[in-house]
């Protein structure tokens, strides 16, 4: 049997200490081709790059393990590995493991997710994986038997058609379980922290405050202050199938 | 009776057509406030700008409006306008007119639509407004009384909760209606134009073909190859409800 293709990215960077966690896991499920962003590019959601072009970094080249980086957003690196990296669409694209988590609305701004939504787009079975802490010291490994769990049961049972994976990881010794679950609703209450330079212009720094409205027992949010692994099953198709009468009105 | 509060915003930047047609549509609304991006956004997706400061531009300062542009992406515009420009949330958020087809998959590259997203996201009913061509030569007069009866429509019946709009024209003067749809199955097929530049390093271009799967009649796609302008009801929660069943073995 042929071994699987399998690419790996995320938003942090090829440096980044999750995305050498997840290769590490993800090494004795296939051929291994990573493609990741030379640079941090957290919170760059879907972004594409068609104004400039995109350069490639070979890190490491051998038939079963090809490491590269490159100037692009995680969409980009989606594209550039599937495109120009393999000769084929991989079998499986896994993503992070992002430093915070990306429950809740943050999968919204989150380049981890996004390429993960590419891929799903191009239905390929793709999986994300964050951990619930921004401590520059975290230990990935209590999360590593529930990785390969999460990664068995998709090959053995294949992704749904359409559907792609949100995986958020409790930072704790003692994980309970995987729970699967709804994406809870929550916001970020934007501030500004706005300031004056020396030449006398205003400038804004982003800041902001995650507030959640929502008191479900199934939502993420709840399963990973329970310290369980949340599962959501996410599609990329918008449309809010229950509202379309109530815009009826306008079609006459 | 108070005027409303209307903030206008776009991803094709502060001077381009589309977003000086919209304006010019939305003053009989209520008090305007602007702010765009100072340069082009196209395919930002929902990406945020927290690593560098923001900075704002003022351009026309009055009690009933107000027009600024920023250096950030059409989701910092939301944020900048909500929270440094007003003093409360608008009452209405729109974004366009965009250069180009948001429907089907587009709305996930698109800056316009993240905008909209964002504002639904903060509970604002929002509408995004894009036309679909690429011709510089765009005429957007023959949209004018559509546009309007949306946009009065949802002043007088509000938006239902987590609900926003993306509203997708066809460029023609024989606009036959108004169609309430749902988003298009459909992908972009990646290629990449590769080339070597003068010191001898590979380069590549993002390029792609619009590849529609999707025969269905209720379609945006659809709607807007028949002259009709679709509607498409948007909701922000990405949970595949119908495919959590289908991972219970993963909680086991």
């Amino acid at each position: 049997m042929n071994k699987l293709q399998i690419l790996i990215t995320n938003d942090d960077g090829i440096s980044a200490p999750g995305i050498r966690f997840l290769i590490d896991v993800m090494k004795d499920y296939g051929n291994i081709a990573i493609m990741a962003p030379d640079k941090p590019q957290s919170g760059t959601g879907h972004a594409i790059t068609f104004s400039e072009p995109l350069k490639i970094k070979t890190i490491t080249q051998t038939d079963h393990y090809k490491e590269y980086s490159c100037n692009g957003t995680p969409v980009d690196c989606i594209k550039l590995g599937e495109n120009v990296i393999l000769d084929k669409k991989p079998d499986l694209v896994v993503s992070g493991v992002n430093h915070g988590s990306n429950a809740a609305i943050n999968i919204i701004y989150s380049g981890t997710m996004a390429a993960v939504l590419e891929a799903c787009i191009d239905e390929i079975p793709a999986i994300g994986f964050s951990i619930d802490t921004y401590k520059n010291d975290v230990d990935f490994e209590p999360s590593r038997p529930f990785i390969k769990k999460i990664v068995q049961g998709i090959i053995d049972k294949g992704m749904p058609k359409d559907i792609c994976l949100n995986i958020n990881i409790p930072h704790t010794d003692n994980i309970k379980g995987i729970k699967v679950c709804r994406q809870a609703k929550a916001s970020w209450k934007e501030g500004f922290d706005s300031r004056v330079n020396p030449r006398g212009e205003n400038y804004h720094w982003l800041t902001g405050s995650f507030v959640v409205d929502d008191e479900g027992e199934d939502s993420d949010l709840k399963a990973i202050d329970r310290a369980y692994i949340s599962l959501v099953p996410v599609q990329v198709d918008l449309t809010a199938y229950k509202a379309m009468d109530e815009f009826r009105y306008l079609e006459e």
